[in-house]
């Protein structure tokens, strides 16, 4: 049996405890946190395309906390928000739970380089890449409800450290391990990817999120109003688009020639879907902003990649971050005083 | 004595409305909307810097919409906010009480070319442009708060109509005549020039209007926070002012050199200053986008002037007029089915 520990039990992290579980050759502790003393007393409320409804259900076991490693887990799972300019980062939040040199760390997490930090941390653990399509939300507390197919692609992250391990033999087994262990019970579309192909498969996601996520979140457009709105998606979307697929070219990934067209009519006009960044901006929470957008820009303009819509794009977001970490104390400024 | 309609009687308006009487040479009508059941019971309340606190003051006339033009007024006075993308628009709206040919229309409000399309549908008639600097506000129904002094430029548009006078004698001398009955009781600062240099300081107060009106407005953040938070001055105040005034060099128009920091650190920090165009998207109302940063993008960029801050706050904030109109049920859009 391996041992799971699951650091976000959201729309995307119950339904990852949910496969790992299902297939009966893992167990899963669930770090909670807003969901706790609902998820203890009644258990998860999950209506899942692919799991069908289940009422009362609870990992093997739950937490408030994050975990000492005095328990040794075999992977660390990471479904939170990744919030690179606010403490705790991802790699400080789960620190205590790590093994160093053994625990596998799989990052199910948005945006570019978000490795780095963990790798820095810790060298000689392997960290893997998940990148999720499932479109699953927390409607109520301890309520999840899954309405498009969990397709989630797996592989490991190449080590940068000289003293880590690189891409190698061990990682690549315990990414496939992982994807065996997620895919028993047969119900979700979970690959296995080479390293190598890891980069492609985060910045084809990013032309999407870096983008429309972004530009929904500043103008308070979903995206189907986004597609309605006149020329947003000429003024804004495509050239931030184009900017992101350039920026993966100078770093040597060649995403599709039509990737930007497909990225554009991905959701039906009429979903009006909401991204995640757009709530945040709404309820006055920190976006992801660094890792989403960031991360590209400054890969893409590090390389003399001209990108005027994503600077703008990032600047004015990290505007906005700055302003709610003011409303929520995280900074202070004089008082007022004309 | 001159008969003058005043047409949007908030900050700005009430207390022209109270110098255009002070000194004995006019008799205001108002026209009141939001005020107008306060008003008329028990008139404004005014604190002003310029004329101390008074209490129950009434204009001469009070109405609750534009009269017909059956009573001539020597003056429309027009202090409403300028949406130029919604109807009515100001030329629209002042239409029923314009006699063709006679009354002088003063446009007291903000942005670029809003004289064009009330020369188009009044090509006979004056049009005074009026830069004001007054900081008041409507801080309650019929409440006036004026916290500076009022300084007010006034001078003839030039009229571009080939029936029109083009600049002429009358146009000057109504500007005049303007100041002598605006300033007659020695309370403000009301200062005529000529129409030649009437697109100086519209030009000059857009260096900042256009730049952080409108990035206070994407943003979230007052003129205080913008100067506290990190680089958002030197990553988009200072660029985009940068565009505005090469802008205003390509159509003819030459600011002093240190415009661009003097517009940057006019405010004091700990005003903390909320621009309306900020107050206007927070509260789900239209704003001026239009003759504030369009304009002048378009004057610029139609002179091959490269302005990148400009066209991507233009287009953000277009996205958000257009998320606004949707609310306010001025667009429809399909219906959810998903």
């Amino acid at each position: 049996m391996t041992n799971i520990l699951l650091v976000g039990s959201g729309g995307v992290g119950t339904i990852a405890a949910l496969n790992l579980e299902a297939g009966g050759l893992a167990s899963v502790t669930a770090v909670l946190r807003s969901n706790y003393n609902k998820v203890t007393t009644d258990g998860f409320h999950i209506k899942s395309v692919d799991h069908g409804e289940i009422t009362h259900w609870r990992p093997s076991k739950i937490l408030n906390k994050i975990p000492h490693s005095e328990k040794h887990f075999d992977y660390i799972v990471v479904t939170t928000k990744n919030i690179a300019d606010a403490s705790p980062t991802t790699a400080e939040l789960i620190s205590p739970a790590i093994t160093p040199g053994k625990t596998v760390i799989v990052l199910i997490q948005n945006g570019l380089n978000i490795e780095k930090p963990v790798f820095e941390k810790f060298p000689q653990n392997v960290v893997l890449s998940g990148v999720s399509r499932v479109d699953s939300h927390e409607i109520a507390t301890g309520v999840i409800e899954q309405v498009d197919h969990d397709r989630l692609i797996i592989g490991a992250f190449a080590n940068p450290n000289p003293n880590g391990d690189g891409i190698d033999a061990d990682a690549e087994a315990a990414a496939r391990h992982f994807v065996q262990i997620y895919s028993a019970a047969g119900k979700t579309d979970c690959r296995y990817i080479p390293a190598a192909e890891v980069p492609f498969y985060r910045w084809q996601k990013l032309v999407y999120n870096a983008c429309m996520n972004t530009i929904c979140a500043i103008t308070g457009l979903d995206t189907g109003r986004i597609q309605l709105a006149g020329d947003v998606v000429e003024s804004l979307v495509r050239p931030a688009m184009n900017e992101i697929v350039a920026a993966a070219a100078a770093v040597g990934v060649r995403l599709p020639g039509d990737i930007v067209d497909r990225m554009i009519s991905i959701d039906p006009v009429t979903a009006y879907l909401r991204p995640s960044m757009l709530e945040d901006v709404g309820r006055g929470n920190l976006t992801e902003f660094e890792n989403i957008l960031g991360e590209p820009l400054r890969e893409g303009t590090a390389r003399g990649m001209s990108m005027p819509t994503a600077t703008f794009l990032y600047h004015t977001l990290k505007a906005i971050q700055w302003r709610v970490k003011e409303e929520k104390g995280m900074i202070t400024i004089p008082s007022k005083s004309v």
